[in-house]
């Protein structure tokens, strides 16, 4: 097995790598920025290094410095995590040249798929099923409306490089479409520096499904079932599951094999996941991310798979040791994210040092944190700070779980989406499973108006508890008295719509 | 379902009573001694009533109090956990005075299973196989000889009312017994104000496996399977496992068919584990627990049934929602006891308050805790502030997840026995599973040695991290001064014998 291991991550996943590490008796690299000194995952780590300035262009995407620590370190690989360098082939390419294993798929799968035109392409011609529209650039705007009319409206422009929401606008019809094509194009251009953009059919209330895969570098692919992760704001997931609460095995299966052959036409390894969109009984292909999911932990608990470790067992090169008969699926899990960020204030982060922090725990609770008490979330990443995950024998269960877990979760001296997740944890559609990515838009008021609420009934109780935790202490009457004041704050909000509006 | 219950407890298990209490929608009321008051049940519950002075006999213990109490805040129904008024029958029956509902088994059955020599004649009588020896009163010398010659030396003199291994004596010879006779009749005269004491076979490498039970008021029982719970000090579990790593689909067929007799026949309801001794391939009786036992989670997640969810909905008169067939065991659970004591230092309490918590997380890992950064730890109880639970697919990955979890885990202010686990985590023995109830007595200088280097491993990590958490307190220098000193003391031991002798 490798001796030793670079995580060119922060925050919770660089912590989730490191346990898996541990787990393996693997000595583990972390790098950090400016801002992320007296982090939790440099306390966890084996060996630090100092990557430079806060920006995470000055440090976590500064991939030259990286590969030179990871020099010096003498490492035998590299885990990307998700985001910054996870799906940069050229990054990747350049472990390849040093002799460090890149702990991910094929630089080939990387690129293949980081088009969303040529991933589009690959799959409809391996037979996986994809959305209505052409795999093709659009060179102007005849060709736009000529394709328009013949998938019939509303249709999508996407940019071919695009992610995270970015770069896609919807059109009802010919005049928007014509409106939407140059704006989309400078904005692709401006973000990815590729105008490159398609069209393809818009679905008005799809779900968001994906199948998580595992293959190894000996042609063995198997799938670990489905999330459900339709629970969206601004195209960020806020709240995923497992199983879709309209899961069968009937759907497992043909989603699963769909997953498989869309690997196996890459010829990819490692972990990854087939994203699709599910309408009315039919799904669709929407995009392959070559990495391991932010939402991996909830399939982890559904089918006993540690899917961090597997993934470096494969880059090591060993067989997967999983046949897909041997994967079973047992009870339900839920993941809530937590983030630094002010639910009833347009969602603004909302950075600033935890005074004091007190966990979740007991059955069927599993909390995957990059804080501690005490530790400062910096400002220039994004805003999540722990995963929430519960589970239980069925979704019931892992619904009133998590309900339990979040009123027992403090992260006081920020203010979190705690009474968020509160909010639709308790909504109807949510608790009938009757979901689609338009879900929070669709439930912006009342969302709203709930929220608003727990987040005073939550600074109430943070009042109390401060009390106990700091009670010898001279800082308490500042600290309540704090308190008090949001508290004043909240209750002279009008209950009035605030959520942002989807922005597609 | 009930609306409110009373939970005459404290520590984790009052934590744990009210999460189930929370999943159900029952509102919980807390009581208090005046060491608890600051404590986390009393923040999570929805009431709280101070019950008296610290000391048990004047609050946990005083259950006129309690009652009234109950009384006075409207309870349906009271759980008391393990200790205190767990197996005190005259409670249960002044709960049923009052009509509120004792969530435990019936009356008789907790009287039964108080004495040991009336269990023990019970389950022979039922064919549950119990061990050599007269299920009746010794009353002179002459008959403790006689009976001892009949099933042979060693033997083990028990004080009927006794528990947590008072009042128990092994003799290997004719005047080892009756040496013993007058001592061990009058420890239990004094410890239980009941001298009457029974013979029985001593085993001298027996493994402790016991069978937990679930048992509706309508007649069903199941059995959820068996712990392996051989890791004793001083009688007192300290690292429990689920399932034993000799179990076989046989043989807990077997065990759990003996254990479902001995509920039976005492037309049992609630949760109870049924205790066995195990040696050369049969077991044997040794006790009932009428109530749920502190291992009860690594059950849990095996099965996947929550036993005190189960309990309670159990008390309110609800069938058992599982058949016997329904029960399935996956993976493998185990529980390490986190204690306040100095494990290098003969294990002495080391009550005080918690400067700082980091609880660990991730992949197969559940906490449950008692206590929060801040917390005191009261001298007055036992020791256990936590439980640190991790499964995985098998044993092996169960017991790195451990490893792992135990070195994220930071109690600091007070002494835990952490590095006493690690010490156990790694032992050739441990790993081989190659276990019996005399293991941490057999592996003393060993243990304690390498108990010694954590510790010392340990408090060094700690100053590290304490200098992250403090960094802009000027409380920082003066808690790293302690901790170099601390250093100091550890490394100026002797690597000698400091483990206690078990004293049977």
């Amino acid at each position: 097995m490798f001796k030793k291991i670079l995580i060119a991550n922060r925050g919770e996943i660089a912590v989730r790598i490191i346990r898996a590490c541990k787990e393996l008796d693997i000595k583990t690299v972390a790098v950090y920025s400016e801002a992320d000194e007296h982090s939790l995952y440099t306390a966890l780590a084996d060996e630090c290094y100092s990557i430079g300035e806060a920006p995470a262009s000055k440090s976590y995407l500064n991939y030259e410095k990286i590969l030179k620590i990871a020099e010096k370190a003498g490492v035998d690989a590299i885990h990307p995590g998700y985001g910054f360098l996870s799906e940069n082939s050229k990054f990747a390419e350049e472990c390849d040249n040093r002799n460090i294993e890149f702990i991910g798929p094929p630089i080939r799968a990387i690129e293949l798929m980081g088009s969303k035109i040529n991933a589009k392409k690959t799959m409809k011609k391996a037979g996986v099923p994809v959305l209505p529209g052409r795999e093709e650039p659009i060179e102007d705007e005849q060709e736009a409306i000529k394709i328009a009319k013949e998938i019939g409206y509303p249709v999508i422009i996407k940019a071919s490089a695009g992610g995270g929401g970015i770069g896609m606008s919807v059109a009802n019809d010919e005049s928007e479409l014509v409106d939407t094509i140059q704006s989309t194009k400078s904005i692709a251009q401006s973000a990815f520096g590729d105008s490159t953009i398609f069209i393809e059919k818009y679905l008005e209330k799809p779900r968001h499904i994906e199948i998580q895969i595992l293959a190894d570098k000996h042609g063995n692919v198997i799938h670990l079932g489905d999330r459900e992760c339709s629970i969206q704001r601004r195209h960020q997931k806020v709240i995923e599951e497992a199983p879709s609460p309209i899961m069968t095995p009937e759907l497992r299966e043909k989603m699963g094999e769909a997953a498989k052959i869309a690997a196996k036409c890459i010829d990819y390894y490692s972990a990854g996941t087939v994203e699709f969109l599910y309408n009315a009984g039919e799904f669709y292909f929407l995009e392959m991310n070559t990495r391991v999911q932010v939402e991996h932990p909830i399939t982890e608990i559904i089918t006993g798979v540690d899917i961090v470790k597997e993934q470096i067992k494969i880059a090591y090169g060993n067989k997967l040791p999983y046949e897909q008969k041997d994967i079973t699926f047992n009870g339900h899990a839920i993941e809530c994210r937590i983030n630094a960020e002010d639910s009833v204030n347009d969602f603004i982060p909302s950075p600033g040092k935890i005074k004091h922090y007190r966990s979740p725990g007991g059955p069927g609770v599993r909390l995957d944190s990059g804080v501690y008490g005490g530790a400062e979330i910096p400002p220039y990443y994004d805003s999540m700070v722990a995963k929430l995950i519960t589970f239980g024998k069925n979704r019931e269960e892992a619904i009133v779980r998590m309900r339990r877990a979040l009123s027992e979760y403090m992260v006081f001296g920020i203010i979190s989406n705690i009474p968020f997740h509160k909010s639709v944890l308790e909504e109807q559609d949510f608790l009938d499973g009757n979901l689609s990515t338009h879900y929070i838009a669709e439930h912006e008021k009342l969302l709203h108006d709930k929220t608003l609420d727990y987040a005073v009934e939550i600074a109430y109780e943070e009042k109390r508890f401060i009390e106990k935790v700091f009670r010898d202490d001279k800082k308490t009457v500042a600290l309540v008295g704090g308190l008090s004041a949001y508290i004043t704050t909240l209750k002279n909000k009008d209950k009035k719509q605030y959520c942002p509006k989807e922005n597609e």
